[in-house]
């Protein structure tokens, strides 16, 4: 397969540092072809502005949505954004590895989806109507493609459980897991986590990289998160709301996972 | 009351920019003391680096808890870092302003929060040991002040609903509400939140303003979230899970709500 390896941390000696050069390095003694978008290394741009449309006529106002679909139609988007698209349309699957800060990802990589989703690439795909309301949500352009979250956190796994003060790390990811990857098309596998990271002696990395290694070797058959699909039935058009007969009575994020 | 409005929407002309306009008249035409933190015209630095500690020696890894924490104890941040802090605490209330995109806030305010929040400020206060797990979620060192989230959607009220396909916007909001304000310490109000916002003609920012004014009137009396106190008999310590006797059975982001 062809894996993108989208990675955000500042730090080049970093516990997560290590972790990515395991992946590559599992990944491409498995056969993968594999290229990583290291943002910090990248110096990637965090945030939306109107350099993001070459188009862009200086001293008018910035119109995000149109201008985005204008010039991801027209060619005429920032390179490094058209970069990342063209990296997304070459994966089979895609990991997105970070820290946890603040119950989300680092701001360079927020900044890698809201400057690479653009308007036709990861939204506004697909008719809009009253009887269908996109691409999205299971379909889209990044349909077929899987993408799979490598989270560390400095907290506890307890804090993160069930009942854990933070919330469950599943409910905390579903904003990035369903809203992000599971919007545009990727089938999403579950995330892997490792809590409580500090520096490691290199007993707790075999063990923590072991794991991981499970789950690389894995990627093209794990089964993917369950969520439901926009189009074909499980919601009513154009409220989006769960059909009163799938998961009735239920609210909330687990709702949408079949 | 002092209040700051921490805002983030690149484009001056914008609804949102339109709507912190008003926020700043009427809470002005009250009586109060308004500072804006406008985050794009400040060309905020969104990535966490290097650079935020001053005393930072080039050439040396970067470990970002403990530089984070040296430079806020010993006056070494970025003073951009140590200027956002400074309003903080000047602030008895702040409202932080924002588009959704991608179902959370744009990444040049996931910047704010990356950087402003210093360990010794925002995480890593207070005791730490088997008894006691800080002074967060409920006590810290912005207790007492309150914050309240302004948020724009394109999407539509129903698809942000109990059954909506986006997830419940509460649930979605409850890492920004719980992890970030209510961690530090906020008494966190519910949010505003305006759905399917485009251009707008004057009677719907007519009314759209008339409503957001109501809750800047009522910043100083309204109810906030009733999210758990950290410390207070709720949660089980150092595994920091609900009590068995609290919401018994309950999972999931709710039961941190009383």
């Amino acid at each position: 397969m062809n894996i993108l390896i989208v990675y955000a941390h500042p730090e080049p000696t970093s516990l997560n540092a290590s972790l990515r050069d395991f992946s590559v390095q599992r990944l491409q003694a498995a056969g993968h072809s594999v290229q990583v978008s290291d943002l910090y290394a990248m110096q990637w741009k965090a945030t939306v502005d109107s350099g993001d449309n070459l188009a862009h006529e200086p001293g008018t106002p910035f119109h995000i949505s149109p201008e985005s679909k204008y010039a991801f139609e027209n060619g005429l988007q920032s390179p490094d954004i058209a970069a990342e698209q063209a990296k997304l349309m070459w994966a089979d699957a895609v990991l997105f590895q970070f820290p946890l800060w603040w119950f989300s990802m680092p701001a360079i990589m927020k900044g890698w989806f809201d400057r690479v989703y653009a308007y036709g690439f990861a939204y506004g795909v697909g008719e809009h109507s009253d009887r269908r309301w996109g691409d999205r949500y299971g379909e889209g352009k990044l349909a077929g493609k899987r993408a799979m979250l490598i989270v560390t956190t400095g907290g506890w796994e307890q804090h993160y459980g069930p009942r854990g003060i933070n919330g469950p790390i599943n409910d905390l990811l579903f904003p990035i897991q369903h809203g992000m990857l599971y919007y545009p098309g990727f089938d999403v596998l579950p995330p892997f986590v490792e809590y409580r990271v500090r520096a490691m002696d290199e007993a707790r990395f075999a063990e923590v990289s072991g794991r991981l290694g499970e789950r690389l070797d894995t990627l093209a058959t794990a089964t993917p998160i369950a969520f439901r699909k926009q189009n074909f039935g499980d919601y009513l058009i154009p409220s989006m709301e769960l059909h009163p007969e799938v998961a009735p009575g239920q609210t909330g994020f687990a709702a949408h996972i079949a």
